[in-house]
């Protein structure tokens, strides 16, 4: 299957032409990000937490402290709704009522299981590390038993998502076209500046090659 | 009352203290974005949606299609949950347990009210575009009646509100500074490119000031 079913939870009501249910493409939205928003449902009222994950497969790993509110509440069966947006550009058309933005967004909703057996825990921490950045993993101190055991971490299982892009330029009413007004779009672009040192950074301690690699890319 | 209560429903549980319920400090993070997730709960389940929004005073405002399923659940009185997240970098501890990042989020709680006059929505809208790009609105054809009859803007009343930043350099465990590790932050930019023409722009139809001023804004 390389769809997701369409059904009335996930069914994009508005913008119906700009969404897709492929699954590549919601994997792909997935992947160009390390931080979502997570809402979750406690005594019939919204909550939500910005968080970092990663995916892998038809799976998210998300963790946290295990006191934490929405790890308790979302890990004891509440269902999750998870959303990623990329911000690509203001799309400013010759009216007020068409401006838009260009975007790319994942809505994922779905129940979450915690992981109980240390192995796996770690390797899902190592799959959230990784995706935060490349190849930090392997330069770090990785997790010991005391820092297992207060971490939670969740695999949340995809059962239900859409995405929206939007790319381009603004569309107009035709009447719209003859104004004498500018139109067009301003792009947005997120990168990363240079690394900076730890102020307690011990002498003689070059900058890791994820960090450099990470910065290097970012400038292309 | 500058600081808005700390309720079972605000009250930040974990990282208490990078947690502020301080007004002033939450306006700022609000008044530093356009784009916003918001959360809803329909037949017991969380959704979310990503939107622009303004700030005015003790009030949010949101706008979408009449026909949105989002709106519809909200203007009906649902109870919202609202988050602005601006991202500032990453923290690379020595460890992967203490990796972090560099963040403000605020998060609100609260209920819509439909603005249902012209005038007030119209109002409403101007906020939102001048959010979005300062100067814009005066650039570009207003909204129509056919448009603003199309059109539901909500007000959301800010009952309850937290806010949470995370600023510096990683803080690694006491005997994880001797490693021979290299820690510090990587920190995120987001920028404006060159302002793009519309593809269909009429010729001799110079870039608007709000699209020039705030790229070039954003290279300082």
């Amino acid at each position: 299957m390389t769809q997701f079913p369409k059904e009335a939870k996930n069914k994009v009501v508005r913008g119906a032409k700009r969404a897709t249910y492929d699954k590549e493409t919601i994997y792909e939205i997935l992947d160009a990000g390390f931080l979502c928003h997570i809402s979750f449902v406690m005594n019939g009222e919204p909550f939500m937490i910005p968080t970092a994950y990663a995916r892998s497969g038809d799976k998210i790993y998300i963790h946290g402290s295990v006191k934490s509110r929405a790890i308790k509440q979302t890990k004891a069966g509440a269902p999750i709704c998870f959303c990623v947006t990329h911000l690509d550009g203001l799309v400013l058309a010759r009216s007020a009522f068409h401006h838009s933005v260009n975007y790319r967004s994942a809505i994922i909703y779905g129940h979450a299981n915690e992981l109980v057996v240390d192995a796996g825990k770690n390797e899902a921490l190592h799959l959230i590390t990784e995706n935060f950045l490349k190849g930090r993993w392997n330069e770090v101190r990785q997790p010991n038993q005391k820092e297992l055991d207060i971490t939670s971490v969740l695999e949340i299982s995809i059962e239900s998502a859409s995405a929206k892009i939007r790319t381009g330029s603004p569309v107009d009413d035709e009447e719209d076209y003859a104004l004498d007004i500018w139109a067009g779009t301003l792009p947005v672009e997120t990168r990363y500046a240079a690394p900076v040192d730890d102020t307690k950074l011990r002498p003689g301690i070059a900058t890791s090659p994820s960090a450099k690699l990470a910065w290097e890319e970012s400038k292309e």
